[in-house]
């Protein structure tokens, strides 16, 4: 029987953390692969500066350093690209797909800055170009929303989509530990880089929110089209205040679409509130929220990176294309991203905020500020008062939904007041009840 | 350009709950689904008993009272089955098969019963057999199982699927009702039937399970394989007690499958420990929860029935078997449940359980009840006392994994015990660090 199962081979380009997952998975589910798909699929070369890590990981897989050796290898269908970074791995996936093969990548910075070009020589080859482990690792995201959800109008993809920064926001709202101490413990767990830039100032999330956007507006999302900010700024005393007025601190990735107003994508520190479905997703857990029409609201959920989820998502991409190629319908689902919508600028975006503010603790000082706020249109829904630090007093201010440019503006005539003597942070806030 | 466009057609089986809402969605989203899709999706007619229902909807739509006048239609190539129960709902869709038209169907009673006819049918005529809509509403899994996760060997499949029963929990749990009490808020509200059997005794998420099993693990779970177990027992105590516990009582389906040892499936109330993803889905929500290799945990989370929700589910199927129509490629994803796997019998099934009992207040009660666990081989891991009531005594323990058969000889040996007044219920419990 094996021998006239079907043959699907593949070319692995890369078998670091994720392309070594993907050669174990299809090791160790082999029988159960084969069964499903109908056809067995087998890595017939894998690209690689040490051959002696694929050797480590399976002994029988044949090793080149020569992409030619696999491009033009006419036996090989699919070409699936682990190797991270923008160069080569790019100019690889084109000769691949120029060649007439199906690809398969993990590589969000090369879709969310080259998506386009991959896409059109996808569709001119009527092959698969597919990436579905680009975000959220492990969770099925991208095929649900292409197809599953396909008959949406999305009005809002709303995810937590970097596990270092989870995890280090739910060590300091659980364990009350402080930003530094909570960076330096994720990195001896090797959960963060030892330069913890692209995770902890949100640049890998704008990466996959820009990928999410594009894929649910049907329209193109650059990463220059996504405002970011990281968690660096957030202390302990933010957290403890969102507690008690009942949010809880994550670093979202935020996508809005309102009709006639353009698309909106951001990533930043956000106050959820604590009966969202988001707001329970601790530790390196991810999860991506949709809400749209007809579906209402749907959420996904599971580990967003580490080598065996992202494999489970490569593994999946290179069945789904297994069975296109024995169905003869590759390229089957193509980009969906046929729109240039105008992007809102991010001064336009609005949303409510949370303000916290040293001020001179006197009589008088809150109607100074109240009317700063009111003169520059802001309007309040709460205000704390907890703590004295001699003459100062620290006030808390949650806002109605504001523009970023009038909260701007806000912000300017506040810090100007003699009264108030520094405003230490402002956080936005995600609660559908005060917009 | 529309006029070049190629037009799917379809037949509509039922315009009621879900089909109402299907008329609706492709007309509202008729744009962005022939955008997405490349192709224009039109409900060529429907079968309706009630045809002023249908123009109220869209009183363009031409109907039929003969399914002939739908199955034997050569312009149209998908029929949709709306109208639920088991006859004739099977009869139109295997004549619509037969006549090599693609399927797509929400119904679950169908599907869980004679699955297996109708997609060897499908396979014969090479036409797509889609049910996402049968399971979970709106929620995204069937597709995401067969496809996104087709990598995984999944061990364990534990869902929410019934929102009626998880409505009334969630109000037991939060506004401490009884169930009698908030049965008839679920019914005033419209949550709940007038007969409540199927959603409160399990029998709905039974189906759903099963379903669900037969797909996670490529075997054929039917609905006699189903343990099942309603909520009615469920009292108020023991909803305090799991709070005190740690726990949350939420009515789950759970399927699971250990090498060597078959495949259970099962439908009961289950207290589950707070820091479960499935804890926090509360109200009407559905969650799906999958463990497997290599992905570890996921979830699927939004709502699991209502007019849009559920047409939303069947919309992205009629989308899915569009887009193969257009690639030459219906029937590519066929039937996954190719094994007969032996069931575990449910006296064999271990878990953790919950004993709440009435015992006389005496000295020396602790060591007879303790014994007869002992005695049946069932290991304590809490044991509370808290209630006086008269000359008795309320006690609740916690045990480590038991077989249900040692389970119901211990029950038995401790209902026999002089100091035991009565055994007041027993409840299983999902916990991975009793197991
Ligand atoms: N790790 C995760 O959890 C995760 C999650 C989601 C997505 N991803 C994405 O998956 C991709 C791979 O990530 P990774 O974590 O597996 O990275 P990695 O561990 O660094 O593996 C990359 C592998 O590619 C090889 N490679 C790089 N350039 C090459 C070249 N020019 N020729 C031949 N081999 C080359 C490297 O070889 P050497 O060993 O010789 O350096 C290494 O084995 C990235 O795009 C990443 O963003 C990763
Ligand atoms: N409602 C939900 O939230 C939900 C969620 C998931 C799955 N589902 C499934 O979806 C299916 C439909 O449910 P529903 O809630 O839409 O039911 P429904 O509101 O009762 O609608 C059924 C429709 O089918 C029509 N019909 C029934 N038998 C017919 C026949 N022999 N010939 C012509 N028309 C016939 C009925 O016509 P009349 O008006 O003349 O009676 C009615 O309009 C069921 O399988 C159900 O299990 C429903």
């Amino acid at each position: 029987m094996a021998n006239k199962m079907k043959q699907i081979n593949i070319g692995l380009l890369g078998a670091g953390t994720v392309g070594g997952g993907v050669i174990l998975v299809l090791n160790q589910n082999r029988d159960l692969i084969t069964e499903r798909v109908g056809a067995e699929i087998q890595i017939k070369k894998v690209l690689a500066r040490h051959p002696e890590k694929v050797r480590a990981l399976d002994a029988s897989l044949p090793t080149t350093d020569k992409i030619e050796d696999i491009v033009n290898d006419p036996d090989i269908s699919i070409v699936v690209e682990l190797m991270g970074r923008e160069h080569p791995a790019l100019e690889y996936m084109e000769a691949a797909l120029r060649g007439g093969k199906n690809v398969v990548t993990a590589n969000k910075d090369v879709v969310a800055t080259h998506g386009k070009e991959l896409f059109e020589l996808a569709a001119a080859h009527h092959v698969d170009f597919l990436f579905e482990a680009a975000v959220a690792g492990g969770i099925p995201i991208i095929r649900p929303l292409k197809e599953s959800l396909a008959a949406n109008r999305i009005s809002k993809i709303m995810g937590i989509i970097n596990g270092t920064t989870n995890y280090m926001l739910t060590k300091m709202t659980q364990e009350h530990m402080d930003f530094a101490e909570v960076l330096k413990e994720a990195q001896d767990k090797g959960y963060a880089e030892s330069d913890p830039t692209a995770d902890v100032g949100g640049f890998d999330a704008a990466r996959k929110i820009a990928i999410l956007a594009s894929i649910a507006f049907n329209s193109r999302v650059g990463l220059d089209d996504v405002y970011v900010e990281g968690i660096d700024k957030i202390s302990s005393r933010d957290i403890e205040y969102a507690d008690e007025l009942g949010y809880v601190i994550k670093l979202l990735g935020i996508a809005k679409q309102k009709e006639g107003k353009g698309v909106s994508a951001r990533v930043h520190p956000t106050m959820l509130r604590k009966d969202h479905p988001l707001a329970t997703v601790n530790d390196v857990f991810n999860a991506v929220y949709v809400e749209g029409q007809p579906v209402g609201e749907a959420m996904f959920f599971g580990r967003g990176a580490g080598r065996m989820p992202t494999a489970s998502a490569v593994c999946g991409d290179i069945i789904e294309s297994t069975r296109n190629i024995l169905a003869g319908c590759t390229g089957r689902v193509g980009c969906t991203c046929y729109e240039a919508k105008p992007m809102l600028p991010p001064e336009e975006i609005i949303s409510p905020c949370y303000i916290r503010m040293l001020v001179e603790d006197q009589p008088g000082v809150w109607a100074t500020i109240a009317s700063a706020f009111g003169e520059n249109k802001v309007s309040l829904k709460t205000v704390v008062q907890k703590r004295s630090l001699g003459t100062l007093a620290e006030i808390v201010v949650i806002t109605y939904g504001v523009s970023e440019f009038a909260l701007r503006k806000a912000a300017d005539a506040l810090s100007k007041l003699a009264v108030v003597a520094r405003i230490c942070n402002i956080i936005r806030v995600e609660d559908s009840t005060l917009e």
